[in-house]
């Protein structure tokens, strides 16, 4: 008998253990939790009580002294975790301290130190060349299958799933028009991605290795890139996307490590064409598989509108990874970078509206009316699992955020 | 007689009084130190020695507590810090607390929290328009007189000047090449900017108006934004310079409080091109003057090969403010905004090698011979003046740096 009431199958059983930062309202300052089922484990307060040393890890107001505490620390920590939770001699103790997740607020679950934001799915890139550069003879740029295109986004924005997002203002400018208008954005748009967060830092001057990765990064999450696509084209040449991207990026509020991934690993598409030795993955003997077995699904209005595939990224979290620091850039704790928006190669598999309307073109049709781009009151939701070991999934947690008027 | 030994005229006088973070090596963990002369003095010793309450912002080791405090606290600490190195009586008690600057080690003085990049010198845009894309209609991109454009950098590789800046190797690919090739970056450059330091934090969801720049920023530095050229021209389309700026950007280990300044604003260039309201600065009964006259000098090797004139900048730092937030964005305590390369009309007045050597064609004659771009061992320095009080000046701190080889 599991020593706590998940169901068999669950994918937030004792095979899976997010790690996110919770409070109970009114009684408890931020901490660090541990999901298991629909119910959140105090980690530090279980620490305490079984006389563990990662208390001091735990009990935290964020996760980033675990973030810190580099790759042993994480897998030790996580072989406590699993041994508590699964231990039936520890069922009494630990009762008290797990709380359902309908009665807690979940906070940021970590300090975001900078953001990234990269365009790594072919598909993606493809559809946005054929429809903002239809007479180019290639729809991706000449550097795309060269390099891990990304750029720098704002990481004071960052916000947790649940959060409001704010339909931002700005300058737009349709070709015709003589001058640009300001208003609310009138084409509000969604990202899926993927983030990746990193632990452990590294010196300024040193690149991190492709085969480095899991030293450096703790694990992953969902995150929605809201994108206002009108303030983004009319501002994003010579210097890319500002302010068009800038007013609002959600996470999800659990942080899935690496570990409980090891089943969703897999390789990542052919490359197409050769990879300067910094990027180069086709040696398996060198470098362990860098894709990610996501099946990722994006509800407007609870209504699921996509089913993007994280595992037909082009590029992988680790040559990401090797790309953002092959200058000399240093890592710092609490570094999140994404994997851009996942577009699949189906129509139904495209990563936001701009692709799933092709512009604007063809509405979606929801069960509460048709939808281009978003209005105020859509709540938008990613969801996603992977699979985990012995037929298992391991779900990711949600990321989910209302449109509220500015 | 003053009571400490600042030769009259001295840019570093009581007038002038920046902020950094200093540490006596082997000695004291770093904290606050306020520059006179050629002096540091120990800004929270001071306000213990003398009872004062503002030891508790001052005895730090950033400047974070002091930003946070807000304008009120800027302008009490700033009057109080003035009264102690001015009245005589005081002298016997400081002269312990006040350090040679040669004896000091000075530090990032404070936790950047997000960069941001502007481009706000026509000068400057104009050069770069002319050089790259000599046959379009105009050297200025369509949005450029009608918003401040800018993006996003990497806070975690802000440097304090003196930090050596390693020269960083990534891909380039010349038009003709068939494929990129990898190494060190063969056209490493600078640029000349001044950083624009967040002290008050704003909301997320509400822009902050051009007239409550001075709520929000507590004050300047000089700025270098190391470019290396040939992988930003490789990488930055579409998404913007992402790797060719992220090795290193170096700041003055001196911030100055905009006080400082109040001799040195000025009316910025006449606007060409009617504004959106949010950026409206014309109306001189509703926004102060934005522009502010400082004048830098970039050395090479001790070298003067640059005079750029801030006061030529057409957007000012509060319109970058105001359009940074009013997506919504929110600022944090820490914030960092850079002005973007200061390159005023003349050809000695511009500052980037780029411009300067207009991309390599016409190489500098310094006395250690001739330069395109940077060689492993060069020097460059960037030192300002701005017209201060009674006929002073006011002097900011300088940022060196010295490239090393990767």
């Amino acid at each position: 008998m599991p020593p706590f009431d998940v169901p068999e199958g669950d994918p937030f059983g004792p095979h899976n253990l997010p790690y996110g930062v919770f409070s109970i309202p009114g009684a408890q300052e931020p901490t660090v939790g541990v999901r298991l089922g629909d119910h959140v484990l105090d980690a530090g307060a279980a620490a305490r009580a079984l006389g563990s040393p990662y208390a001091s890890l735990l009990a935290r107001p964020t996760l980033n002294p675990l973030l810190a505490a580099g790759r042993t620390a994480w897998s030790d920590v996580r072989r406590a975790l699993t041994a508590w939770v699964t231990v039936p001699s520890h069922r009494e103790t630990l009762r008290p301290l797990l709380h359902p997740l309908a009665s807690v607020t979940l906070h940021l679950p970590f300090e975001v130190a900078d953001y990234v934001d990269f365009y790594a799915s072919e598909n993606h890139a493809r559809n946005v060349g054929r429809m903002f550069r239809p007479d180019a003879a290639d729809s991706l740029t000449p550097n795309w299958k060269h390099l891990p295109i990304g750029y720098h986004g704002r990481a004071g924005t960052v916000v947790v799933s649940g959060t409001d997002v704010v339909r931002p203002s700005g300058q737009r400018k349709a070709p015709a028009d003589p001058a640009p208008v300001f208003g609310p954005s009138v084409r509000l748009d969604i990202e899926a991605e993927v983030g990746f967060v990193v632990g452990t830092p590294s010196t300024q001057g040193r690149p991190v290795a492709l085969g480095d990765f899991r030293e450096h990064v703790f694990g992953l999450c969902l995150l929605n890139d809201w994108s206002a696509r009108d303030i983004q084209s009319w501002e994003y040449v010579p210097l890319g996307p500002f302010l068009g991207k800038s007013f609002a990026t959600s996470v999800s509020a659990w942080i899935t490590p690496l570990e409980a991934l090891d089943a969703a690993r897999t390789a990542p598409p052919e490359r197409t064409h050769p990879l300067l030795p910094y990027l180069d993955d086709t040696d398996a003997e060198r470098v362990e598989p860098g894709g990610y077995d996501l099946r990722i699904s994006v509800a407007v209005n609870g209504h699921v509108v996509s089913e993007p595939p994280f595992a037909t990224m082009y590029w992988t979290a680790a040559q990401q990874l090797a790309h953002l620091t092959v200058n000399g850039a240093s890592l710092r704790t609490g570094d999140l970078f994404a994997s851009g928006t996942v577009s699949g190669a189906a129509e139904r598999e495209r990563g936001s509206l701009l692709e799933l309307t092709w512009n604007g073109r063809d509405a979606l049709e929801l069960p509460d009316g048709k939808r281009t781009f978003l209005e105020d009151g859509d709540v938008v939701t990613l969801t996603a699992w992977a699979p985990g070991p012995d037929g298992t999934r391991v779900g990711l947690g949600e990321v989910t955020g209302r449109v509220v008027a500015g």
